[in-house]
This record gives structure tokens, C-alpha cells and sequence, in this order.
């Protein structure tokens, strides 16, 4: 019933509740058919490389949108929105140093601050339950696993590092079907990056993922790797810029594009 | 039989006849199978605000490369290419005014520019024809009818501006293929922006193009109208910036990329 509601909200009353601080749960499953982000703050004398970073990654890194130079409204996806108030929790990286988590940036925000909001795996993943094709970490209520693995990004600027990817177990009669439907969602990851042998991706155990959870895969399945919205993070983190925000694990933005609006068929 | 031997050039042997002054014809035609780029060249100052511009405006300005600063190499499109010299001829302009066309910007060359490589519709031209629909402009041996349009491109910092169209009449019993072959090219301008009714798009009289020639509609035929790679210089000719280069109309960037590889599916 509860969850049901938050389910039914429209994207402006799911951020009027976040941004009240009225719900403070993660934002998987609400306003069930919209779109959500990851959040990435930079500020301007590095915005140029990053966005060149996102378009020469689109993988792992496709752009939803973009904020003007010091403007905290993404105009494109969420005009009524702000991003400074309108996600449940921020992480306040400092040097690439995780110095706090906060509920709003109101503080932190400054003139010349540039947000990115990157396409999530949430779009593509109701789209495959649509068609059919089961999600084992729904099934365990746990989290997909995640990995780093040896496939480069192309650098730009000062920006560089390895493809991070998640995986998710998929029955291997629905093996072409899951390529299909998650080449239809180019802006939230699209089609998978790898199918199969983990090794030659350069992920040594499967059973240890960098991140997430370990997910059994059954004898009549395969594991599908698709590029991670980690790596435009983790890439950013690495450079240790003097300041960047990000949203919270789980604590998506909320956009108000229709999840079949982003289908390029 | 001349012809001939510039259709079977590879993008390197053509780039080098180019570089050493020894192909000064226009690209159509040249290196056939390989995509053919659009250049735009402004200063670092101007750099992230275009690159979000063509972000947000992908029909018209769909990137394919974006230099490094400085860099006049487009490292992922043709790696042994220089952008300087392996164009035909090139436009500079100064504060938005044409003041010279020069076989290469060895000279004009400065250490905070950044070049863009954008689609252009060649590539969609040539999966038109493979699928069996006629272009009224090669019949006739003349240039697509090319338009602007009531329809604004998202703004972005300093540019802001309309889209411009070419217009190609199709056989209504070809609109559908039509639709669906240039979608599955949306690196170089991809699906129509509209079909049909000139008039709702801000165009009063279809036989006074603002730019190219007339090209006549059969009474079996609809006019077809896709967003064009005149947007972006257009855009960015009006904002005036101190010095932009572009490639000379007809003198495109030759890349490596096969056009298959464009294809979304």
C-alpha cells in the first residue's frame, strides 16, 4: 500500500516530498514509468572535459542533461525542478574525498557550478521485467553485482579510467530478446557491453564484485554485462576535483520524461 | 572512370591527396562507404557552451568527434588525420563575417581551439539510395533545398537559434522506409523532423529555399524535411565569435568510420 503510493506519485509531487524532506527512502520504484538520474557536480573550468568525457562514453555515460553555467534547473528534464533540494541525499566530495552526506546542496552550491545528469539502469530494467526477462537481484531484494573491468574509457582531458559494468544473470533463451530491448534505451546504458566470459573483460572472479552483491547465475544462464553509471563517478573521483557533489546510492533525481519517450524506435 | 578512382580511394589516401593539394574537387562521391564530417572550430572559451549546444540539439548538430584543446587531431574518428590540412578548403570567420577561404589553417591555428567534427547527411543519402528511393537532387544533379524553420534548437550559454531543414521529396509509397532507414543513422542527422505541410513549420513558400536549388515535388511525392548540419555554423556564425572556422560548403572531413558502423541496429 505504501510503496504503491510512492509508485503512483507524479515526478513533481516525488520531488516536492524529497525536497520537504517529507520521504527519505531511496527512489527505486517511485513514480513507477519515469526516468531517473545520477548526479554529477562539477564546477565550470572542468565541465568542457567531462562533457566530452560523456560524449566520448556514451556507454556508460549517457547524458540526460546538462544545467546552464551556475543554474541549478535542468531545464530539459525537469524544468519545474531544482537540483540543489530535489534529490533525497548528496555525497560532498572534496579532493575526491567523501566529507559529508547532506539532504540539500543549498550551501555547497556555487556561481559556477555545472550539474550532469546521466542516464540510470532502472529504465532498461523495467523494461526488460515488461518483456518478460526476470532481474535475479529483484528476486533476492539485493543489489546488482558490479565490476571494474580492463576496458579503457577514452580519455578526455583529465579525465580517464576503466568501463565500470553491472551484471545481471539472463536465461539464455532470452539472451537476444534482453540485446534487443536494452538497445532500444541508448540514453539509460543500452545494449549490453559484453555477454558472457567475464575474463576476457578482465573480471577475474565473478563471485567478487567490486561493488554490490554477489548474484548466483544458473546453469541455463549467462551473465550480461552492461556499462555502469559508477564510472562517470568513479572517473570524476579519481581526477580529485577541488569539489564535486553526487547524488547518494539509490537517491536518484527524478525527471519528469516518460521512460518510452527515451526510445530511439 | 575519374570519378571511379575517387569512389575506391580509402579515407587515408583521399585525406592524403587532400594535405598535398592534389584533390581540390568537393568530397561527394570520394572514399565511397566512409563518412564524411561537418567541422566547426572556436576557442576553448566557447568550447563547453557549443559542445552542450549540440548536446542538446543532436537532429542538427550529431558529434562525431571533438578535439582535444589544442589538439588537430580527431583521435576517434581518424587518428593519422590532421584537422589543418586534410580539408579541401576552409571559411574563416571573424566576428561572424566571412573574411577568406584557404586550402589549410596551419597559420590560423591556435593553441585554445577545439574542432568539431559533425554528421552530415551523405550518410543517410547513400542508405536512401542502397534502399531503392530516388534523390531528386542527384537526378537533377543540383543541391538539396535547404530551409530555416520556426523551430528553435534548445538554447545553450551564448547560442541559440533556428533549426535549419533540407528538404528531399519521397515517393509516398517509399515515406515509411524512408522514416525508418535514416533512423537507424542518428550520427548524421537520423530520422525526418517532419513530413509533409511546410507551412506548420514555418516555411511560407517551399519553392523559395533559403539556401540550395528548387527541387520540384511529383504529385506522388511528400516532401521530407531533416534537420541539416547548416544549423550549427549558422548558430554559431550569429553569436560572432572573435575567430570560428568551418570546412568551405561541399569540402567535407573526410573520416575512417565505415557508415555501418553509424547504424544504431
Amino acid at each position: 500500500m505504501f510503496n504503491m503510493n510512492f509508485a503512483n506519485l507524479s515526478p513533481l509531487e516525488a520531488r516536492s516530498l524529497i525536497r520537504e524532506d517529507k520521504m527519505t527512502r531511496p527512489t527505486a520504484g517511485v513514480a513507477s514509468g519515469f526516468v531517473q538520474a545520477n548526479l554529477v557536480i562539477l564546477k565550470k573550468d572542468l565541465a568542457f572535459e567531462f562533457l566530452l568525457f560523456c560524449q566520448r562514453n556514451p556507454k556508460p555515460c549517457p547524458i540526460l542533461d546538462v544545467t546552464e553555467i551556475g543554474s541549478p534547473i535542468p531545464k530539459l528534464v525537469a524544468p519545474n525542478a531544482d537540483i540543489r533540494t530535489d534529490i533525497g541525499k548528496y555525497c560532498i566530495y572534496r579532493e575526491g574525498i567523501l566529507v559529508g552526506e547532506v539532504s540539500d546542496i543549498i550551501n555547497y552550491w556555487e556561481e559556477d557550478m555545472v550539474a550532469f545528469l546521466i542516464g540510470c539502469s532502472y529504465t532498461f530494467e523495467s523494461a526488460l521485467l515488461k518483456n518478460g526477462i526476470p532481474l535475479r537481484h529483484h528476486e533476492l531484494d539485493s543489489n546488482v553485482s558490479v565490476y571494474k573491468t580492463n576496458i579503457a574509457c577514452i580519455p578526455a582531458g583529465r579525465f580517464a579510467g576503466p568501463t565500470v559494468v553491472s551484471m545481471r544473470p539472463v536465461p539464455n533463451k532470452h539472451l537476444v530478446r534482453a540485446v534487443q530491448v536494452t538497445t532500444n534505451f541508448p540514453s539509460t546504458h543500452g545494449a549490453p557491453i559484453h555477454i558472457g566470459s567475464p575474463e576476457h573483460i578482465g573480471i577475474k572472479d565473478i563471485n567478487k564484485p567490486d561493488f554490490g552483491d554477489i548474484l548466483p547465475i544458473r546453469e541455463d544462464e549467462t551473465p550480461v554485462f552492461w556499462a555502469c553509471g559508477v564510472t562517470p563517478q568513479a572517473v570524476a573521483m579519481q581526477m580529485k576535483p577541488e569539489i564535486m557533489i553526487t547524488h547518494s546510492t539509490g537517491y536518484m533525481f527524478i525527471t519528469d520524461v516518460n521512460e518510452e519517450q527515451l526510445t530511439i524506435l
